[in-house]
């Protein structure tokens, strides 16, 4: 008997549409419970279609690169922030799609004072404005100011004093939240967060600066945080799709799982089979390893996604290897798996778009707007 | 002063044809001394314009994706291998690329007979032929039939009597070579490669079936192996680009390699830096973890290719960490590197082309075929 899923093409990336829509609406109510507004990150699912699903009309995003926010402006998105720290000779590409937008425009983050003064110096040559927000490191020591340090206040008086800038805010990012191994570690990363940027904002506005924007948030700790008092917005991005990741970080269940990849069984040998989604399809992210219930590089499931209890245990460019231990269900060549990603930013990213199902079955195709340009 | 490198965008994919051609032009000699025809793998670049610069005027290729098939065929690449087997249901879209070119055509591989019969019988109802080669399993235990096992001459059989099928030869990889960790290693995986195919070959000509082709080879097999007797061709493609894991394979040097990503700089705090190349533009590929010198995810040149001591650590969605240990030369943000890949063909495929060099300045764009459809 065919499935509806018989069609597609393999390997290819399935993203269930029902599931973004509960997936979007549940982190919708959290926010609202929450008393902040949601600014959800694009940098996973990349599309517009999806984004539209999810963000409230005329509603606020976050994308990771230009290539992306200049996607979005395109398509009607007037509030974007582009949450990368960007060298200085980037700035006259993000004040160009700033200046295309009618409405807030584009943002972009910074957190360096030289930074931020060679990006006035290329803005003035071009009597253009960007709007900037400060970054703040929270803990996760990856970019951003020290919130109790001199350079933030050395920044927020520059931005807020400079004809070329526009300061919007304060913005943190909790990534050590990835590190946890639990809901109760991720609530005290959300704090973290929450206490440096509200800390940061505290401190500009005691120096007499303007700071309207308090930004913070990650899938992980937009789930499991309890109190946001004095944060403006979350910006969480994973929670549209889900993966094995958030799965172990409690941030969704198995069943919201929104995105997968299809693949065909091309060989079956004793013990082993291979599957046509290798590296470059399903990405050699492997931020489970070590851990229990390390599934390699995906777990697979039958074609209606319940578990086969196999895994993607390795995988050359295009080849990816399923050990058949003893018991397992028999795979025969030609059959139809889909294969549920450990990240689903990182598989994701291989596709040029998404089959999407509606009930289970293909309705259309959404493009995914890859790259750097 | 100005670079020639600073006016492209970063994260960017450098390509350097001098390097390339050279990559090219000495394994061109390579096969030429074994008596062995060269049938590059154009796995890694994916590029129809690298492809015309290491392939002989009409020459074969090898290709791992019905994509990059149907697009070598559309560039007039007349002898093309796509060497994965495929499942039954995709020998359709094969058929018709095959017979799209007018030359030797589109062979795929199979390893069962019961595919082959399902092959068989779709091209039947199409009234098309599709060329098949025979995958040999010489040890990788990844895909492949048994060299001494009753399938090779079962399938041969098949194929050979079968009007829909024509039997091109056999074909295998000694993808195991990927675990030597020396030459010598290397050289003996060479050898299991050509005894492996040769056998194989050599049974299916007892059995009374014809077989022409006898296909082998990886870049590091091809580069150490030593005695080809009985193989007439051999599918290296990394040679072309090479990458840090094909050096510590002293399949190529350090000052051969010919692609590498641009990036800028993007913060700098005591003790580490970031830079605008992080998972997406990298790959999390992370072939050399544990060994001597490991690369983490890449290694920092200045542009001219230097190299800086330094190396991206840690890797997020859109950010590379570079760890910057006492005495290791300063970076300022805005600062321009080359992040030279552990795995090149991961690192490639996330980008849609190549920025090409000809003495170390961009002189153009050349597309890339990604992805499948």
């Amino acid at each position: 008997m065919m499935h509806p899923l018989d069609d597609l093409p393999t390997p290819s990336l399935l993203l269930d549409i029902d599931r973004l829509e509960a997936n979007g609406e549940r982190m919708r109510q959290r926010a609202c419970q929450a008393g902040v507004r949601l600014r959800p990150h694009l940098k996973t699912l990349k599309s517009v279609d999806a984004a539209r699903r999810v963000v409230d009309a005329g509603g606020a995003i976050t994308v990771s690169t230009l290539t992306e926010a200049a996607h979005f402006a395109g398509h009607g998105f007037r509030d974007i922030v582009c949450a990368v720290c960007l060298p200085a000779d980037k700035a006259a590409r993000a004040a160009q799609v700033h200046r295309s937008i009618d409405g807030p425009g584009l943002a972009t983050l910074v957190d360096s004072l030289p930074v931020a003064q060679a990006m006035a110096d290329r803005l003035r040559t071009l009597d253009a404005v960007l709007p900037l927000w400060i970054e703040v490191d929270c803990g996760e020591h990856r970019t951003g100011v020290d919130p109790d340090g001199d350079e933030l206040l050395a920044l927020g008086r520059f931005l807020a004093g400079c004809p070329q800038t526009e300061l919007r805010g304060v913005l943190t990012h909790g990534g050590q939240s990835y590190r946890c191994r639990d809901a109760e570690a991720v609530r005290a990363v959300a704090a973290q967060e929450r206490d440096a940027v509200v800390h940061a904002a505290q401190r500009l506005r005691a120096a007499g600066i303007d700071c309207p924007g308090v930004s913070a948030g990650s899938t992980p700790t937009a789930v499991h945080g309890t109190d946001w008092t004095g944060v403006t917005e979350l910006r969480p991005g994973v929670y549209m799709a889900g993966d094995l990741f958030q799965i172990q970080m409690r941030s969704l269940a198995r069943e919201d799982l929104a995105v997968s990849v299809l693949a065909s069984v091309i060989s079956v040998k004793p013990g082993r089979a291979v599957i046509d989604a290798g590296g470059l399809a399903l990405s050699k992210d492997r931020s489970l390893m070590g851990l229990p219930d390390d599934p390699g590089f995906g777990a697979l499931s039958d074609l209606d996604g319940r578990p086969l209890g196999l895994q993607v245990a390795g995988v050359h460019q295009e080849h990816g290897e399923v050990p058949l231990p003893p018991g397992a269900p028999a795979l025969q060549p030609g059959q139809r798996v889909r294969v549920w990603p450990v990240h689903v930013c990182m598989t994701a990213a291989a596709h040029g778009h998404y089959h999407v199902l509606r009930d289970g079955r293909p309705v259309g195709t959404w493009p995914r707007v890859n790259g750097w340009d």
